[in-house]
């Protein structure tokens, strides 16, 4: 029998069916993701499995550090052959972790291999998975085929002139490639060199002078429209928590004309600008019908000495425990006072904080759109079996599952659709397992247009995908 | 077979005969809720299932805001049979919230109807509700039979009069009703008009001026022994955190004698002066042998605009993040150096604060009275299977769950009490489930003695109920 | 049946094979621990039940007072039956609490009997209890060779002469009983009058006087060599938080040089003096390849009143809730920025910090030993069954469980080696179940490996016992 099975996750017979009869045939929504517009624009393929697989992936390279495997294999100067080795080496090591469910997974049902990976496969998995990485069929957009992706959204600079996003559209790719607007770098201004050259950018992209910040905002303004045209619907930012100091239109402008004249701001001047900026944002999106994305609550670039060596996202990264709870609702009251708040879904990254952030979305629910403020799927390192359990049982308690948007990968690679298939595991097995205990009615329809709507469903109406 | 069935969250042998035969016969004390005194002393009845159900519950606006309902049909001026239709919409996308199982336990148990709300059922349960609702038995008092409620502790403030609690006492209705002594606004000192008007209050019911710290302190004094007369034996408060700032005599006289003059005192005033105050609430407690409830942790009114909309306790509150452990160790500290730690319940809202709550009771307890520092039940958003479990595991972990004084509805509302029924559900399917697994004793007396320990005898014996 | 039985906490059969034929027979090495080294060296006996059971445990004593126990029955003036009986009377209450599963585990493992304990069978409990304590393999010997005991490590002063260790070491006893160096007085520069008492003894066991913190350092590298020669490869800290103000070698010799001097320094510097102290004893530690250990997160003494009256470890700590995150960070990047960073073993006190610290260890593996930094067993309040299972599950989910150094008692107390056993049925079960649910691979061989490496293949290999 293959590991893992067809009944994988679902440990009821009600799960099994809702999983094999609803949840599987429904496409795919990937509306958060990091892959490469210019890889799906140019149909990306790869020469070897360590490309694919390992090239990028920094939730494999720290489990190999921590399995004790030398930078050398992980993101030196090793070959693609020996960096596997160390990979196939580690695997027997992760029992327990995500990481050994979804790389059984992605060689099942990317590869048709149904080896465990150890270094006694490593050989013919190398081989077999190369062979199939060399078919017709294996490429970015065969991929999106195969696993039937009706939207992808990835993750994009305001400054970015989106020519690849042309470039899909203008394809006919059946996919729906949107944009996200994530403008980190306009928050900058601690630091005024990268400021400027995204400002350089930005003025090229718009064809403007940026010298105040009416042109700032203009400008930004100018490509959120663009973005628009290009599809976009969604926005995205990154924050260790929300900036919550009230900051007045005169004293954003002094903070950004220091900065354009290249001097650094105080933190807590940034912490303002950042504010003002956010509902300037949040603005643009309650204007356009958008989402809006926040992902909080990571620590990021904690290992110094091995940023200076490798830079940002290659494994040194880790959850934070600064509190959200104050500064998230000044920033929601703010855009709602303003009748600006927008549809929304917040990432939570500490798993202590699910409930405050179940309930706080609770408290900005206005009635005008089902589901308006969504609490997002387990995050990053939440993005695993015991944390989408727990994301799943605070939304539950607290909120409308029933409303809830689902699952997105996240993920830097075209090998993580089969975590949408994880996460409906996952989703199955609670309803399943629940009704048939009796702690939810027995309706089988009752319970597959649940699972339908948060498979699919929601998702596609929220976002209006179609 | 109806839903939820008898046995609903009974998931062995042993938990469906522990409830069955000893939960479920055991009398109900409600030891802290906010049912309105004069609906007891008047012996209310209700028009409509509106008026009962939806009325004041902003747990089940919260849910119907989120499920994009309009404010026009949950708070504003739609018809009862309009509010009711909404609600009836929503209840089918309320799966896994703990509304969906209260909404049909309570439709079974109050109106004997079996039946699955939803727009299909609406028209039939409006109508054989109503008629429920127009017999004899459907009142206040009946309801209170009924469930053989032998306590009920209200929410009171000092400066209530307490007529409805004579009324009561007067009409030989065989629940006691005790008031509570919850003295919130003694505290808005920052707010010197809302301090005024309740001062103003306090002044008419203790026939005194109260001009300086010390007339406060003995209009108070005077109100708790009032309030002992009238059957008190608990206190409440309701804090984002403890108070922690030690605060001399002289300065809180100084305090007060601003705020008396109609000057809003610093935060950080009106903090000390919130600590003296808790310290000398603390010590009318222990004197006359009461319990003090806290309720921590709230974040309350977040989303301003609909504050100014609709007023408190709407549906706009949230669980808080703030730190909880250094000020209650502050504040219980310090009774504890006066001799003056009197009986407590601490209240947590954020389930990451559990472990917390329940190692800081054991660090107070004393030996001179069983379970004196309780960790209560879960609160609020947590009163729900899961919150439940989350508390019971972690005080069991770490206290002695055979101490515990159990579940409370903290309601507004008459229809609440099948939540107890709820509770102890899950209590026994925890003691059953641990038994037949074999991690307790599998003598049933002794479970049996524990469940109803905790359904009734230890609240009985704990608060001195009859 | 006895209780516990022998497949107690094993709930699947694959779990109760890893546990019999894996778990079961691997011998202890409990790295960590309270014991008394003169107990050791001095082969200790016990005149009674109460001396051995109660004598010490706070755990207990915390229970008892949560139970109505007064203060003479505990800590008190009674008699040992006397106290033995106020026990006999709380355990019966103590269901759900894992103080429930130890007594009865250390009844059948130590004393042969299978009674529960309660007042019914107190005296039958203390006669055969005692009988076999007056046999004479029951000396702490005895212990550690009928429990297979391969290490043990104490918890040891710097200024401590470990003639204790060196008499041990002498007896030839099987076990390796090797110090740990927790160096908690050398940071009191707050309390100068300790601190000078303590510098006192140092200078006497390194035979040097101390006048400025360059005496200092070398002293403590001398212990630190010696503490080596004894056969140390542990240090430990037991901190509130990290320390995690920077302090040049200057500042650190001016605060030290006030100390020195008898005047208590501020807060502020003594969190920089502790974080100079703590880099320098992560060198010492890097260099000799040692293990360090951090024990975070108690807020100590909470009850003054008690403080004063029964002094430190008495049952008066409580789980605290500061936030870790930042400060922790902050220490382990300045010691990989100078490669100076140990192998470590990070314990965490508070559930809602797990999947932080999990996530943070996983930021600091630099791939030159497997499991090189440890996210530690259940702490403390932790050390519990539900405390083991969301500590395995948050590391499990972010790290390497396969390379977990697992359990140790932390113990003051010889009767506490069941709790190996506790932990490993805790693991055992946890990964029959899932492989048994197809969540793990099927096959016994690897599944015996993890637990054999966890319950002990790691630990001697990661702290080099042998």
């Amino acid at each position: 029998m293959p590991y893992p099975d067809e009944n994988f996750l679902l440990h009821s017979a009600t799960a099994r069916r809702l999983f094999h009869e609803v949840a599987a045939p429904q496409p795919i929504i990937d509306y958060h993701c990091h892959l490469s517009p210019r890889e799906i624009s140019t149909n990306k393929r790869w020469t070897d499995l360590a490309e694919i697989w390992l090239g990028g992936d920094h939730y494999k390279w720290r489990l190999m550090r921590a399995n004790g495997i030398s930078e050398d294999l992980i993101t030196g100067d090793a070959s693609p052959r020996e960096k596997f080795q160390a990979w196939a080496e580690t695997v027997p090591y992760t029992l327990r972790n995500p990481i050994h469910h979804w790389t059984h997974l992605e060689l099942q049902r990317y590869f048709d291999i149904d080896l465990l990976l150890s270094p006694a496969t490593a050989d013919e998995i190398w081989e077999r998975a190369n062979a199939k990485l060399a078919e017709a069929d294996f490429c970015a957009h065969g991929i999106l085929r195969k696993f039937d992706v009706k939207m992808v959204g990835t993750t994009d600079d305001p400054a970015d002139p989106l020519t690849d996003h042309q470039a899909i559209l203008a394809s006919g790719l059946p996919t729906k490639v949107w944009p996200t607007f994530r403008p980190d770098k306009a928050f900058l201004v601690d630091q005024p060199a990268q400021l400027q050259a995204w400002l350089d950018k930005l003025e090229e992209v718009t064809d403007t002078a940026i010298v105040h910040l009416s042109d700032l905002l203009n400008g930004l303004q100018q490509r959120h429209d663009d973005f628009h045209a290009a599809g976009a619907r969604l926005s995205d930012h990154g924050l260790v928590r929300c900036p919550a100091l009230e900051c007045s239109d005169a004293d954003a402008s002094l903070i950004f004309d220091e900065a354009r004249a290249g001097k650094a701001v105080s933190q807590e001047d940034k912490e303002r600008f950042s504010f003002y900026l956010m509902v300037f944002f949040g603005q643009l999106d309650a204007a356009r019908g958008w989402t809006k994305q926040l992902h909080l609550g990571a620590f990021r670039n904690t290992n110094r000495r091995m940023f200076e060596q490798l830079g940002p996202d290659t494994g040194y990264d880790t959850i934070g425990d600064v509190s959200q709870g104050e500064a998230l609702v000044t920033y929601l009251d703010a855009l709602s006072r303003e009748n600006a708040l927008p549809k929304m879904v917040l990432y939570n990254l500490n798993p202590a904080d699910n409930y405050l952030f179940s309930t706080l979305t609770g408290a900005f629910q206005d009635g005008t759109v089902a589901g308006k403020i969504q609490f997002g799927s387990g995050w990053w390192f939440l993005d695993q079996k015991h944390g989408m359990e727990m994301q799943l049982d605070a939304l539950s308690a607290t909120g409308l599952l029933s409303r809830f948007v689902g699952m997105l990968t996240d993920s830097r690679s075209f090998l993580s659709y089969p975590r949408h298939e994880y996460f409906r595991r996952i989703l199955c097995n609670l309803i399943g397992g629940e009704a048939e205990r009796g702690e939810l009615p027995s309706d089988f329809d009752t319970l597959a247009n649940l699972i339908r709507a948060i498979s699919y469903g929601n998702a596609r109406d929220f976002f209006g995908v179609d």
